[in-house]
């Protein structure tokens, strides 16, 4: 059984992609947010209750379930409840809108991946570097390659994979690489405005910006017209820094 | 100038008592979020505005701005709009509750830190080890010597402090640990209850268990009465698992 999950929402059209795509060949359910939930970063709802609503359709039966929560709460309910065994992967995505560089901090789509590794399942986190683009073929060609190879080859533990896919036809892809996470940033911008009752409210009105274009990055790969993978994990400490600040003699 | 923040929300009494053990020394302004916002990882909010109403008091006029939004939100709008000049570091905490291990991921405290750090601040994340505990005194004396030290040497590019405070009185801390992540996860329960409308709905009701008790690691050391400190940044990228992956010589 493979898991698919999203932030986009159960009914975006990249995780149907996927859903049409891995039909024929594997076990697959889809749990993924009722609504969408962009930039909801590595969110667990611990405030409200859950609710995990099945979908069913005439054709295939119980197709998944609609969670009222964050991707990563999709994964551990449905793993936790849901289902009867534990799933062999989970596969979230395909993203609208590429989830490279720092930014991925913010993702919903790489912390449903990361959430599974959390819980020792091998996982793909899945996006296409376009908001408009409507054509996941090449996306979901790919999963149909690499979810193969995840599971004969595994993943050391606590690993998953963040893929990024150029918004290009198929005939302009240059190929795979393995990558790292570039640096990037959203330049901040608010758009400040006032309410019908006088109130000042605020809109985030980021742009992206890359502030590192060495080849080997995500960022700089895709922006190549070449598919990126990079592994990732959970570890966020900066182990480069460790003796520098142990030079400051901490004491207490 | 000074930005506390946190994900216990702006009256908690952990960064109120940051407030009052900081003022008598620096310009500090409270940026926090109006209600409390735990388990939001790193969430940014795009699909509402955000609102920042000030709050003041008679004795000292402005003391900050309460914000409808994540601890992420809190330090983009400090920076970007609510305040002349960028602050010289972003304090986050006292957290109610330890920031240890995988389970940092899911922390609004950390997330606000590690923002911070995006926006080339210094900052650090300060969390006590308990739920229960309303002593934050130890945290705060600590606060009160490590900020000046982190002005003074400065904190490598991207990098932030997540510091945790063990919940026993001042005379039992043993020292202070410059740590790395350690391992643990949420062993994942959910409590299945049905409402009176005979919907299915479920609590999130984990438990947290370390993985990993290796000396050096945080959980440990707070585990032993030591004050953490780990560097953190925001690279994912698992390196030593790339040439692993380059192996599959993944193709398309």
């Amino acid at each position: 059984m493979i898991v698919l999950t999203n932030d986009d929402g159960f009914y975006a059209a990249g995780i149907q992609s996927v859903w049409q795509a891995l039909k024929p060949l594997e076990d697959v359910i889809i749990v993924a947010p009722e609504s969408e939930q962009s930039a909801v970063g590595h969110a667990i709802t611990l405030a409200n209750p859950l609710k995990a609503l099945p979908v069913k359709t005439q054709e295939h039966g119980l197709i998944g379930y609609a969670v009222s929560g964050t991707p990563a709460d999709c994964v551990k309910i449905a793993v936790t409840e849901l289902l009867d065994e534990p799933p062999e992967m989970v596969i979230s995505g395909v993203n609208h809108g590429g989830n490279m560089g720092t930014s991925i901090i913010y993702s919903g789509t790489v912390s449903a991946a990361t959430e599974a590794a959390t819980m020792g399942l091998p996982a793909i986190a899945v996006s296409l570097d376009s908001w408009e683009s409507r054509d996941f073929s090449v996306a979901t060609e790919f999963i149909r390659n690499l979810y193969p190879l995840v599971l004969e080859h595994g993943l050391p533990e606590g690993v998953s994979l963040n893929v990024n896919i150029p918004a290009v036809p198929r005939d302009e892809i240059k190929g795979v690489a393995v990558t790292r996470q570039g640096k990037s940033r959203v330049i901040e911008k608010f758009d400040k405005r006032v309410d019908p009752r006088n109130n000042i409210y605020y809109w985030l009105a980021g742009e992206m910006t890359f502030m590192e274009v060495e080849p080997g990055t995500d960022c700089e790969m895709v922006r190549e017209n070449y598919i990126s993978v990079t592994p990732i994990h959970f570890d966020l400490t900066r182990h480069d820094a460790l003796d520098r600040i142990k030079e400051w003699k901490l004491e207490f």
